[in-house]
């Protein structure tokens, strides 16, 4: 509460402001770079699926990534966050060919609750296939018979993936409660 | 926008109480049941440390958690769960008792800050012990040898606490962004 507190009734300019822009929800919007129908929006959902089509590739490549649950686990929920990404990076891509902002509350909800859905299910994934990868390569020491470097780089990957995620998802949820 | 935007200059009722509210952020955030110093986070926090101590006390019996690195972390995590839900439960008591409200921005961004961060760590936790025991358990069938039930209460346990954590994060960071 940095703003004075000795006059309770005169608003504040910037809330005053920011009471204003809320009639034109598309112009206040479009100044958050990084969410939906930014060029910062549209940066984050490519590392995303660059991230994720890097990780899901070296998995999907080691010939044993089968016999362990978390690593399917792992290549199904890391191809959901890129069905996801790619499918919110064309419409921020629509947005900007159009140059149309996506800031209303109901589109906001959807890209925050998706984003929360696929940023948990792939850290859940990269976290249960690290758990493995690390028991296997530290506690046990069989990364001779296994192909550890595969299954590290597509965690990393995932991690990254996950990464790039949170920023939309907190931006989302963020300019959410900010709209209610 | 369910808002009437014919009247672009008039503010509407709710923003307008909101604003008037915001020289009184104690009053506001206290009808708010979940958030720091009201009963329902007092309630989060107890379920928290319950289902944390649980999740320790089933993961700390087993002979051989100590051999595999992701049950050691599960146990550090969930520790430091307990430990800050415990200060915060403290904070909560003191705050219900003295019938004060912990709504002040700087407050609520250091709760915000560490319930994202501990929510994290012991959800990775147990993200990864569940890898691992659905491993032993599933791709491994070997169950007979190791302590599958306790890990997978344990387990459980720690994805409770975790659940009861989300809450306080997601409200805590509701009322950052609302505050702002």
């Amino acid at each position: 509460m940095s703003r004075p507190t000795v006059h309770p009734v005169e608003p504040p300019p910037a809330r005053d402001v920011a009471n204003h822009h809320q009639y034109q929800p598309r112009v206040r919007m479009k100044q958050v770079q990084g969410m939906p129908g930014t060029r910062g929006g549209l940066t984050l959902r490519a590392l995303q699926v660059a991230f994720g089509v890097v990780s899901v590739s070296f998995m999907a490549t080691t010939s044993d990534f089968r016999s362990v649950t978390a690593f399917c686990y792992l290549v199904i929920a890391v191809s959901l966050q890129i069905l996801w990404s790619l499918l919110l990076g064309i419409v921020d891509v629509y947005a900007l060919m159009v140059k149309r902002s996506l800031g209303k509350p109901v589109m906001i909800r959807f890209f925050a609750i998706g984003d929360g859905i696929m940023s948990t299910l792939t850290f859940a994934a990269a976290c249960a296939s690290a758990g493995i990868t690390v028991l296997i390569g530290n506690d046990l020491n069989r990364c001779s018979v296994n192909h550890c470097v595969k299954f590290e780089t597509a965690i990393s990957m995932a991690f990254l993936s996950w990464f790039a995620t949170m920023p939309s998802f907190l931006m989302n949820f963020w300019s959410l409660a900010n709209s209610q």
